[in-house]
């Protein structure tokens, strides 16, 4: 299954990326907007031909980069000179040195929090989006598309504008109106649907093959395999954050899977090129209850994800049928980490957790991730003397209902007798 | 009016921090938990005693810190070791070359916008309170306090949690809910005060005053001067990411007068220690209509502020009665700049140029310095042929009532037909 319009590929300057190869069948392509294997249906990924300098000399190339995702050019689908045009930059946010939380949920070893809400639209988002759209530029598509139900909209709306590119989003036309507009503002076309996001995704999949589609690229479609590669840079930063060096432990948000699946690929390229030593590292992925098809299938043994109908305030994390479950149950059994879910009533009070112990205000899947590492540390799946990174993929403001619990103190009039009564000193 | 608690300050270590000086008079007092002179009652400043290391030394250090306001440490009220103590390491945002925003506005120069959105809390905020927060630290204060209407709350919520510190910040009891949550969430004491803006100040102006206040540092009263000193670094990381050079112009926004004040003296201080070269910049004042006491007496020529009751959308900036108006008519009059006032409409219209052209969601405050960026172009002010740097100081989910305009393009059934029908291709 290419799509309709495959660019002439042999020009195609993406830097390292060599073809696309079949996940499943190892059957290679040329590079081009394709995102399925021709022989066996099975997801296409990027096959790399690294330039041949040793691990010392690509070290110190990165540390020499842009803080941003582009350090890590060399080992990304992308131009040698991406920096220089125009894009949101994403990336290089902050490994947070989690003590306070750590003390609370037990931990005698380090724990970080890797607090992706310090992208340009405050969601890991923009790291995949900004890889999407140099494969965007480098197939001469002129308008950049998605299906989505928020973050991602915000996220192609914004890198679009920035690179003087066409957008044209879709979306179910019920979305929260605080949401269109977060999406609406950066002025390019913004199409609500009528029908759920499944009717929204198969809209945009006959969209690909007919001629109206013709120049876009739709960054989760078409464009996959490139979009997915902007997530193994925060496994690129996570390991240079540490000093060029595996953290033990892991715990992933999942939605698709396809995040945590690509970091446990940046994690082995990093391995395979030498810059981090070899050793073992446990990868745990965290979802909401609601909505928790692999964490089911995880538990039950079973190899098969079953489908569900999410009914999750996690809104972002919410695909009840998500494609790389598959690929996240393997990587979590060869790691021997696990999939576990935790309650929106958990996820609330995570929330509260991480604001109250670091100051950082996640949105409703950093509430699941928070949620699921306290679960694991306490049900003892997880090791709290081994030094353990969670992901916060997005900010509380844009989930704002689930934090509305949090209120005054106490409302006093504006004088010393009245504050005195109110009993807080 | 020096405060009721002054801690003994022979052992504060602040760095470079020598003395407090008075900006009016040049009495020197030592350093410690005071805002106002003992003989004239104008605003203190820090007075620094830097090392004698030369200015390509200081350069070399700077550019190896880390990536936030701490690489200034050298600069700044704060200890050496600064970075190793858990704060939220704001700073070091994204100097975003405005291309397409110039092009728009006429511009032949470089246009470049500094995006403050991208702090913790998505504010400048962030980059004061973490001044403050070390010179809680040295003054021994146990609990974090400010009177606020919105960003600075988050701030402080937000900080004293990551440091473990208590905090209790005083607002209005009315607050648009959101707010209240925005504020609360971090798990600190959040105390409404039933009055408006000026009671709460007057109140914790009292509390300073009183034993049940002991022990507390107010980061905009008691720990004003070391507060105010985070706003220099905007100075410094603009100058250090154009490659150490002044701008030609620079557009502020306007609320206390303070950031813009600051802005100058960190342009003036890099200038003396030799890390930029000497050469005229012109400083241009932003402020909206409904609040925009400082613009009015500049075009009036007058040296006196009369206060206003401010009526606009852009509340982050609505102080009718600005502490550094008159400072700030200096700093305009003296580089050759402006102060200038945009409508509530103005304001809108310049979030979603800046949002449409360079991807950047701004809130209100950051649509005020647009929109008197585009005026001062149209009017001739500001030279378009000139370097320039406008200063977007916070995020546009925290205001985004101001953006509801946005909103679909369309509304389609997910079917082709459907879609060629809304003409959009």
């Amino acid at each position: 299954m290419a799509t309709a319009t495959p660019a002439a590929t042999s020009t195609v300057d993406l830097g390292p990326a060599a073809a696309l190869s079949c996940r499943e069948c190892g059957t290679r392509f040329p590079l081009g907007p394709s995102f399925a294997c021709l022989e066996c249906f099975g997801p296409l990924e990027i096959a790399y031909d690294y330039s041949d300098h040793g691990a010392a000399e690509l070290r110190a190339r990165i540390e020499a980069g842009p803080a941003s995702i582009w350090r890590y050019a060399p080992l990304l689908p992308v131009p040698a000179d991406v920096a220089t045009k125009p894009n949101l930059n994403p990336g290089w946010t902050p490994l947070v040195e989690a003590d306070r939380l750590g003390k609370e949920l037990g931990f005698t070893a380090r724990l970080h929090v890797k607090d992706d809400s310090g992208n340009p639209t405050h969601s890991f988002k923009d790291r995949v989006v900004a890889c999407a759209i140099e494969a965007a530029r480098a197939f001469d598509f002129t308008t950049l598309s998605c299906s989505s139900t928020g973050n991602l909209a915000g996220a192609v709306g914004a890198a679009a504008a920035r690179a003087g590119l066409r957008s044209c989003v879709f979306i179910p036309h019920d979305l929260e109106h605080a949401k269109i507009v977060m999406a609406a503002v950066y002025g390019g076309d913004l199409v609500g649907i009528e029908g759920n996001y499944d009717d929204v995704n198969r809209f945009c999949s006959e969209l690909i093959g007919d001629p109206a589609g013709e120049g876009w690229g739709f960054v989760n479609v078409n464009l996959r395999p490139y979009y997915g590669e902007g997530s193994k840079t925060l496994a690129f930063e996570i390991c240079e954050q540490l000093g060029w060096r595996l953290p033990e432990q892991i715990v992933i948000p999942i939605a698709s899977g396809s995040q945590l699946t690509k970091i446990d690929k940046g994690l082995r390229e990093l391995i395979e090129l030498g810059l981090v030593e070899d050793r073992p590292y446990r990868i745990f992925g965290a979802q909401a209850t609601g909505c928790s098809p692999v964490a089911e299938a995880f538990k039950a043994g079973r190899d098969v994800i079953r489908p569900v109908k999410p009914d999750t305030i996690a809104k972002s994390l919410a695909i009840g049928n998500p494609a790389d479950g598959p690929y996240v149950l393997d990587i979590a059994r060869r790691t021997g980490g696990a999939v576990e879910d935790v309650t929106d009533a958990e996820v609330v009070e995570a929330i509260r957790l991480l604001a109250r112990t670091e100051g950082i205000f996640a949105e409703t899947a950093g509430g699941v991730t928070i949620g699921v590492l306290k679960k694991l540390v306490e049900s003892g799946q997880l090791d709290p003397d081994k030094e353990t990174v969670a992901i916060n993929t997005g900010d509380g403001l844009k989930t704002l209902d689930a934090a509305a619990g949090a209120g005054l103190t106490a409302v006093i009039r504006p004088s010393l007798e009245s504050f005195r009564a109110a009993g807080l000193v």
